[in-house]
Parts: structure tokens; sequence; C-alpha cells
């Protein structure tokens, strides 16, 4: 399964929104109540921007529960956009080259939900990665996999155009060899500016999707709450799941849909519409 | 919470018994049913008398649901007697030394449930464990502190008598310092030879624990199932909770009872009643 | 064995002393040059002052040279003030509750040599420990139960009497007990404004320990090392063994030293005198 | 670097060989004589035949000298053959799937050594795997590929000249892809009857590679150690390093030359010589 979130916004400390919301992603590691199991305690990871170059990735093969150093770190680390995420593992090793988000250059992504019968198609697109990209590829995940299909067909200029080839491609590959479960999922992509968003599934209802409401309109409906008061104009959270039960907080992402979210408060949605890569095929196609 | 089990009988791989049993005990470590919390992924340890001198114990911090080693050993190593503990931690960390079984020369000791109030009682139970043991003291789990006791109270020579005196203790100690949440749990120790189980609470309902009745009867029961068929005289399983729905496989031992069983097929039930041993006392009684 | 570092002065990325100093601290995890062994590869820690309240404490049961999260964080953490230690351990457990530095509200403690024989001290020198600290102790080791006895004689008001007193307690203890090799090594402790270092030994050569010299000299005996030209007044390290082969960058602490550091440039050395602390005494001098 | 041990003989409790011997493969592991690096710390395995089916591996991500379980392990499992490895990681992760020994069936393999610049040559070795046998790499390492390329070319018919094959499928892509550090190391096969091993460097001097003499010369020129005197005809140990400085124990594998070992006593060595597969090539070849 796996949850994930994404902040962007004023620059806070990770653990607000890891530790201190009410059934925040550690909670969910234990308890997600959205998905198909409960728990999601296969690993997780913690990308962030701040001091340095580029993002930080902290990963580990520990549930997020029970680890200490995750702990020590949301308490102490500020950050305007990081994304979190709790893995429950379909297949591939619990280690860390196959916790996300996974990373390239300023880049991270995250992903829940999975490419159906990856084993049966992994070679075949693996081969149709860039060569040059090939060698950064650590782990044995679909999503890794889908990572550097969307860089191969040029991720860091159109995000969504590029997961719209990838998944396109996997979708066709899938067919080609008999597959019938197909792409599934919800994915968050961002270069340290902007938050790209999708929710989708081949066939069925794709995994769940929710962003918080506009600032304004949370401190309208809760006045009194002084959490949420200090909530500014561009704080956004994106999370598979809702944070709180709290009416009029969250927006379900539509089926087929990608959103992106910047710091200055834009929030933009837009169809997610896959299509096979001109010119461009996995090896099974030749 | 903790889940665990015991074999005693005729030697079988583990995996039998862990993996490949209906609800077994890995399959308990993510989905219990009879506990507070369905997970128990804060490690787990697995003890087992053959080849070597003593009980070999393979302790991991990873949820036993995952841990590939776990997968290896138990599918390369005959055991006739074994004890496996899955672990949901309650305050202390979860790291290898605090993992069950615990282990004092050729003995072992799992538990299931807490000393309440740990944390105020834990250095006045420490001073009264017997000075030579203390120093094998390795981690910081009330079960290892309990196990300590019950070694200075005679378990090599009576361990129920010790368990009792051990319980007792700890309960005279809680009242004196006002702790009103005493002992709860269920316990399994063996010397390699003999399995004694305890079902007991200070108040309320204890824990589950359950005994898989005489290999007889579950052939009558269950002619025609070929796994069942293999049992043997003198096989018995100990669990915190059944593996199986099938009906008249299993009876659950009463509260406040102890279990022995070996390997002779012997299974007999008495009383369990804690006391404060005579002469003895915990720092906070001078 | 085991080598630490601390940093005091300007906000730095940890990195540039973890990692890019020529024979900086990871270094030394595996290639230790002036101790009785190059590899110090039973797990480190980290712990910084920066965002967040008090210090952060990240530890690894991992060798310090392959922990890609310690890479991440170094990369990515900027402070005024943090202390790294790598571990050779000795007799117990490889564990994050054995790893230093050990941490007490606003305060850190790392420490690099032994108590003698600790095995049979521990139980009199934990019985020394205030009954109020006891409970946080969750570890095993010697340097543990040190900082607890330091904090038990007043640590937080005079940071090197009260490891006087600590070290002169073990020390009687440890002739009450008939133990030979008494108190080995170099301190460093921190409330995240001053640092204060011991070197030290009840008997012959202790441990190394060095701090670097003045800025002011550094940049005149360097004046075209770009790196060194960074450095500012009140920037000090003080380390277990020299980073690099500079000469005249480096100032050996003598032995019985103890000195204070603060991010003014101060730096003042005084003798280090353990004492019995009047009116305490561990269980054994009764 | 890495260091590796292969045992086949009559069974034995593994401490025996791994903890008993003097400067055996886990005093190697972080005191390594005959190599570039002393340290060998990151990571290990151990392969063995006995209980259960085909072989079992157990691998952790720890050092194999702080590792407990490894202790537990080797002290309660006996095994008339088995596979042990320690690792120097150099490039790819300190993770499970890249700790040796690998398996395929009743097969384990393990390797000292390097494959030049795979990060180069990575993707067209592994699309010249057969495609049958891909979706089992579960790592990154050169050794993982390797192995699989020798099963595409008849491992487990001709284990010699499968891995002439794969080494010279390599050199040849290398050589085309401008790499000039080709295969260097040594190899260790099994199916659980017979060793095969390796030692081998397209230029320069091999890694070492040693096996025990005869068991008869042994106790001949022994005759009053008791520990030799427990060998046996058939015994025999192939090692990295010698364990011992006891003349006339080992002696040394030429290089260039692959041995044929069996638990009759059978010691046959013969030349090894890669040649490139006939009909089979490389991506790049195209």
């Amino acid at each position: 399964m796996c949850r994930w979130m994404g902040w962007i916004g004023q620059p806070v400390l990770i653990q607000e929104l890891l530790f201190d919301s009410p059934h925040g992603i550690v909670d969910q590691s234990l308890h997600a109540r959205m998905g198909a199991e409960p728990t999601n305690g296969d690993g997780f990871g913690l990308g962030w921007y701040g001091a340095g170059e580029g993002p930080a990735v902290y990963r580990s093969v520990s549930p997020a529960w029970s680890d200490s150093n995750l702990r020590e770190l949301a308490g102490h680390v500020e950050s305007h956009l990081f994304l979190a995420h709790v893995r429950a593992a379909i297949g591939s090793p619990v280690q860390l080259t196959n916790c996300h988000p996974f990373r390239h250059g300023r880049w991270l992504f995250v992903h829940n939900g999975y490419v159906g019968d990856f084993h049966t198609l992994r070679r075949d697109l693996l081969w149709a990665v860039d060569p040059s990209l090939f060698a950064e590829i650590e782990g044995t995940t679909d999503t890794e996999t889908l990572f550097h299909l969307a860089l191969t067909f040029g991720l860091e200029t159109d995000p969504v155009g590029a997961l719209e080839a990838a998944v396109g491609l996997i979708e066709d590959t899938a067919r080609r060899r008999g597959v019938e479960d197909l792409v599934q999922g919800t994915f968050g992509v961002t270069d340290g500016a902007t938050l790209w968003t999708v929710r989708y599934a081949t066939r069925g209802e794709p995994r769940s999707l929710y962003a918080s409401t506009e600032p304004e309109t949370i401190r309208t409906l809760y006045p009194d709450n002084p959490r949420l008061d200090r909530v500014r104009h561009g704080d956004r959270v994106v999370v598979s799941e809702p944070f709180s039960d709290l009416p009029g907080l969250w927006r379900e992402i539509p089926p087929s849909t990608a959103v992106t979210v910047d710091a200055a408060g834009g929030f933009e949605e837009r169809p997610f519409r896959p299509r096979v890569p001109a010119g461009v095929s996995a090896a099974t196609h030749a």
C-alpha cells in the first residue's frame, strides 16, 4: 500500500506534521484507515529542502513509528517543503534503496500504489530508461523504475507530461506482455519549489489523495483553533489520507487528475492522460 | 502486547509452525486478533534447542513478517523444542537486548503482558536481583528483570514457585510504591526438556493463552487432514492465540494457572498463586 | 577505543568537519592512527544544537563510514556546536542506547576510554545514581553510568567538579572491589554554549586529546589555504586525534587536565583532580 | 576487497571454523592481512547445507565481528558444506541484497575482487543475462550480475566453463566500452556436493586464495595438535587467506586456475581460460 504526505509553505519543524498532527503520517504507518492494509511498517523515508545543496533524504528500514532517529530529525529540522513516505512492501525487499522518496539532482519522487506484475515487466522497462540514468538505479521497486522512465521522458522540463509518458509506456508494455493489472496509485514529485501530484489508475478507483483547503478557509472554519491559526497563505498539505476528521479541511483530488501546487498559493488541477511517448518503446516492442 | 508460541514434541522444521500454519505466529505479528493491537512489529526472537550447547537465540529488531533471515532459519533448522516471540514495545527501546526470549544457561523465557509502571519500580526490582546475576542484564524490559528475579528465587529448581515469588515481590513493591496496575500476562519458560507456562493477572482478565489438545484427539477430529495427521503423541503447541479456526484443536488455559508440559505427553495444570518470598525484599522495603 | 570530536564556533554544515576534513572523524572510524585499534565501527552518534528545542541526537549501529543517512544529515544540517563519536565497543552490545553522545535535557556527553572491569562495578555505581535519574538510563555502557553519576553530583552547575566527583567515586569503588584498572579516557560535555573537555587516566598515559589553535594563528601559518581562511575567531575543534598533518594547527591537551572552551574564543585549562564526593557512597561502601 | 571461506567435509559446528580457528574469517573481517584493506565490515553472509530444502543463507549488514546472531547460528548449526563471506563494499550500497553468498536453487556463489568500472558496464551485462533469470536479481553488485551471467551460460552443467564464459563476456564488453581495469578476484561456487573455486585476474596478480592440504599430511606434520587431529579424509578448507601461521597447512592456488574439491577428498586443478561464449553478446556488441 504505502502512505505519503507533502508539505509546501512556510518553514516548519517537520515534527509538527509528522508527529504532532492528529492521525499524521507516522500514525498512518501503524493505523492507516483508507487503504487495503492498516500497517505500513516496511521502512520509510523523509526528503526535505533546507540547508545544504539540494534535498536531503533520510531513509530507514525500521517502521516509522519506532524509529528514534526520525523523532530527532523531525524535532530539529525546519523545512518549507518536504515529502514523507511510509512503506508497505509488496514483493521487493525491505532495504534503504527501496524506500521513497527517490532523488535525482534537485528532484524528489514518491508513489503509493503499484505497477501490476512488475516482475514480468521490469526488464523491458529498465531497458527503456535512458542509459545515462541507468547507473543511478540502486533498488528494485516499480517506483524507482517509473521515476527514471519519467526522467527519461523529460520530467525536469514537464513533470506531468513526463509522468503521462512513463505511465503510458508501462501500460503499453503491460498489454503487450499480457499483464492485466496495470498502473495504480498516486504520485508526488517536486523540485523544491513546486509540488506536482497525480491520482490515477488504469482501471477502477485509484488510491486516495487529498489536499488541504485554502488557509483562509481553514481559519474561517476554525477561528478558535490555535494550531490552525498559524496556517498562512501558501501553506498546503497533500496526503494519501486526511490527518484529522475536522470537516472542511480537506478536498479529495479526483481520479485521473494532476495537481500543481506552489508556495505562492497556486493550486491547479488538470486531467492526467497517459500516452505512449512517440518514437520510444520498451524492449518488447522491437 | 506481544504474542508468543512454544513447540515441544518431535523435531520439526521450525517453518512448519512459524510460516506454514494458518495464522501462525509470524502472521500474528501483523494481524493479531485477540490483543489490544493487531501489530507486533517491534522486533522478535526465536530460541531453539538442537545442535550445539544449550539453546540458540536469534533476535531481530525488524518486524517478523519482513525478516528474510527468519525465513531462512525457520526453513533450515529443526528443533524438538522452541519458543518464538513477536514484540509490541511499550516504552522500552526496540533493540536486540529487549527482544525475547531471554536466556540464562540452558533456560529460555518469554512474556506477553507487562509490569505496571515499570519505570517507577525498575530500580527497586533490579536491586532485588541476586548480585551475581545482575551483570547479565543487558536490556531495559520488565520481562528481563522479572526473569532475573525468578532466577534469584530458584527458577532452575522450581520454575513455577520462583515465578510466584517474582510476581509476588513485584506486586508487593508496586503496592508500596503506590502503583495500581500491577502484573499482567502470560509466561513461558523452559530448560529444553519441559515447558512451563503461566497465565495470570493481578487484576482483571489476563492475556489469552491456549494449548493444543492431545494429538490423539486431533487426529480423531480431523482424520483426513494430512497436515494434522503428522502430529504424534507428545507434540504440543502453546500459543498466545490459536493458529487456526478448526474447532476442538485448542484448549484455553484458565486464568491464575500454571501448566507443565513435557515431551512425553504430560500436561499438568495447577493454580498460580504469587507470594512475597520469605526474607527477601526489594530496596523500598528497607 | 572510540574517537570523538567537538565543534564550537560559527554555524557550519556538519559535513565540512565530518567528511570534508582530511582524516576527519568518519575517516577515523576506519583508519584511526593514535589508538590501540584502527577500527571504530561499532556504531556512532552525532549530537547537534540548532533548530528545535535542545540538542538533536542521531545514532546508528552501522559503521560511520558506510551510513548513508549520516552523509545526508551532515550535508544538510548546520550547527554552531556539535559532538560526533565513533565507537569501538568493548564488551557492551552494539545498540543505539549504547551509542554516544548521551543526553540529559540540554546536555550532551561523550567519552573515549573505559571504566576498568565495569561489569564488576556496574551494580554499585548504578546504585549511587540519583534515583530520579535512574529511569533514564537505557543502555549498559560505563559512559552512560558515569554521565549519570556526574549529573547526580551537579554536572549542570559545575561540570568539571561533577566529573571529578564521578571519577573519584568510581576509583574509590574500584579500589574497594579490588579492581586495578580504573578510569581511562577523555570526556566531552556541553550545554550548547560551552564545551568542557577532560583528559585523564588513573594510571599511565591517558587517551590522546587535541584542540585546534587560535584561528588567528592558523591564518598566519597558512595564509594561502582557502579552507583555513574561513576560520573565524571563536571557532574551535576538539578531537581525539588531529585531523590533518599540518604543523602548528593542533595543541595537545596535557594529561589530568580539564579545558573550558566557549564560542567567544575562551580557552581555559585547569587541573583535573578526582575526589570522592563528601557524604556520597556507592553501595559497596555501606 | 572482501574475504571468504568454504568448508567441505564432515559435518561440523560452523563456529569451529568461523570463530574458534586462529585468524578465522570473522577475525579477517576486522584484521585481514593479505588484502589492500584490513577491514571487511560492510556486511557478511553465511550459506550452508543441512536440514531443509536447498541451502540456507543468513546475511547481515552488520560487521561480522559484532553480529550476535552470527555467533548464535555458528554455535548451533552443523553443516558438511558452507560458504562464509565478509564484505568490503566498493561503490554499491551496504544492504542484504548485496551480501554474498548469492543463491540460485541449490547453488551458492561468492566472490572476492571486482569487475572494473562496473557502473559503466552494468546495463550491457544485465542485458546479456537470460531474461528468465533477470527477475531474481535483487541487488546491484558486480558479483550478482556475474553469477547470473554464469547461470545463463550453463553454470549448473559446467560451472568452470560457465564462469570462463561469463568472465570472457565481461572482458570483451569492457574492452568494447574502453574500460581498462577488467576482472579481478577469486570465486567460489557449489551445489552442496562439490566446491569449485577460481583464482584469476585479467591483468596482474589476482587476489590470494588458499586451500588446506590433505588431512593425512596435516596429521603427520602436527601429530600432537588435538584440534588438527580431528581432521578427516575429505575435509577441506578454501579461504582467501590462511587461518593460521602453521607451516605446511596451506597451499596457494596458482593464478588463472580453477580447482574442483569434493567431499571424497578429490582436489583437481585446471587452467582457467575466459572466452567469449559463441553466439552470445552483451548489448553493446550489436
